[in-house]
C-alpha cells in the first residue's frame, strides 16, 4: 500500500532532544555564579528564535546562541575560558553516541523486508549525516533527505522528486507540527509517535483543534502491525 | 548532448571566499591589540581544519573557530564584548547580499533554455539556501542539491538518483578538487572555471600531475559557446 515509509530521525529513531535538555542544565550551572538560573533557559530559548532565521536549526547553532546569551546575561563579564566550556559543551553534543529509542532496530529492519525506507530529517546537514552514520541504520534506508523546513511544500517537493503519489506515501514522527500536520494536509498518511519531551519551537499550540486524521501510536513498537493492518485494509 | 548541465555556488555563480578574506582582516584587526597579527591566519586555518570532522563548512562553523582562535591566541583574556563582536561578523556575513559574478546571470538564463540546470554545493544546508533564495536565480534550476562533500561517490550518488548517465552530465566549478576531478574520474565532464582565490583546503597540491581530461576557461561568459561546441562534436 506504501510505496515509500519515511522517518523523522532526531526523537523518532534516536534520542535528540535530551542531549539539549542535558547541555542545557550544564549551561545554567556554568552560569550560576554570575546569577540566579531562574530564567536563563526563557532568555536562551528567545536567543535562539531570534537566530533561526540567520543560523537554521542544529547544534552549532545552539551553541552560538548559548555564547550569545552568555554573554548577554553577564553583562559581558564572562570568561574566556567560560566560552570556551561553552564550545567544550558543543563538542561533546556532536560526539555523544548515538542513542537509538527502543525497539528501533528491530522495527527499522522488519520493515524494510516489505517496504522502502526514508528518512526525512530537519536540522543541519553535517549534524544529520553524522548521526545517521553513526546509527548504524543507514543500510536499511533507501533514501536520506535533510531539508531546512518540513512543509507542505517541502514534502510535495520531495515526492515530486521520488516519484511517489500522496496516497502511497506514509511518514512517522514525534512532530505534529513537521511530521505530521503537513503531512495530512498533502493527502499522505502520516504516524504520531510522541517523544518524552518536545522542543517548545515544535509544540502545536492547540493540537486537538488542529487534529485531523493521522493515526498515533504510544511506541514504535506497534508500527509494524499498524503497516500491516492498513495494507489489509485497503 | 547533455542531459543536465551542475553548478557550484560559491565562487562560480557568486563571491563567497573574499567575503571570508574582508571577515578575517576584520578579525585579526580585533586581536591586533593582544599580539601581533602575523600568524593568526595560520592558527585559525589550522583550528578550521581540526573542527571541519566535528562541525563541516560555513558560516557557523568558522565563526565558531574564531572564538576558539580568538580565546586561544589571548590566553583567554579576549572579553566578552569583543565575543559579541565576532558573533556581529558571523551576522554580517550571513545577512551579506549575494554578489552575483560578472555576466552569470545573462549566461545561467541562456543555458536554461537549452538545458536542465542544477546546483551542486557543499556547506551549510541553511546558508547554501538562504544565499540560493537571495541570488534571484532559483528558478532557472531545475534541482539543488547540497551537500556534505564532493567526492566520486557522492557525485555517482547524484547522479544515480536524478537517473543520468555519467557520459552526459556536465559540472562547472571553481574547485579542482571538488568539482572537477572527482567529475571526471567517474567518466562526466567539467570545466575549470578558477576563482581569484581559492581557500587553501580546496588547493590541490599538483594540479599539472592530477591534470586529467577537463576543460578550463577564464571566464563563465564564454561557457555558452563551449557548450555549443560540444554538441557540434558530438
Amino acid at each position: 500500500m506504501f510505496d515509500i515509509i519515511a522517518f523523522d530521525a532526531d526523537d523518532t529513531l534516536w534520542h535528540n532532544e535530551t542531549l539539549y535538555t542535558v547541555t542545557q542544565d550544564k549551561f545554567k550551572q556554568l552560569l550560576s555564579k554570575y546569577r540566579d538560573t531562574d530564567g536563563i533557559d526563557q532568555v536562551l530559548y528567545e536567543t535562539e528564535m531570534r537566530n533561526l532565521q540567520h543560523y537554521g536549526y542544529g547544534i552549532k547553532s545552539f551553541t552560538l546562541s548559548m555564547i550569545e546569551t552568555a554573554i548577554e546575561l553577564t553583562g559581558a563579564r564572562v570568561q574566556g575560558r567560560e566560552i570556551r566550556e561553552i564550545i567544550g559543551f558543543a563538542r561533546e553534543m556532536l560526539k555523544a553516541p548515538v542513542q537509538l529509542l527502543e525497539d528501533v532496530e528491530d522495527v527499522i529492519r522488519t520493515l524494510s523486508a516489505s517496504h522502502q525506507l526514508m528518512i526525512i530529517t530537519k536540522g543541519d546537514l553535517f549534524d544529520q549525516e553524522s548521526k545517521i552514520a553513526r546509527s548504524g541504520l543507514a543500510d536499511y534506508f533507501t533514501h536520506v533527505e535533510v531539508v531546512s523546513h518540513k512543509t507542505e511544500d517541502t514534502y510535495k517537493a520531495l515526492l515530486a522528486q521520488h516519484h511517489i503519489h500522496p496516497g502511497r506515501f506514509l511518514m512517522v514522527g514525534n512532530s505534529l507540527k513537521s511530521d505530521v500536520l503537513p503531512v495530512v494536509a498533502i493527502g499522505s498518511q502520516a504516524v504520531y509517535i510522541p517523544y518524552h519531551v518536545t522542543w517548545a519551537h515544535e509544540v502545536v499550540a492547540n493540537p486537538h483543534e488542529e487534529r485531523q486524521d493521522y493515526l498515533e501510536l504510544e511506541h514504535i513498537s506497534q508500527l509494524p502491525a499498524l503497516v500491516e493492518q492498513l495494507r489489509i485494509e485497503n
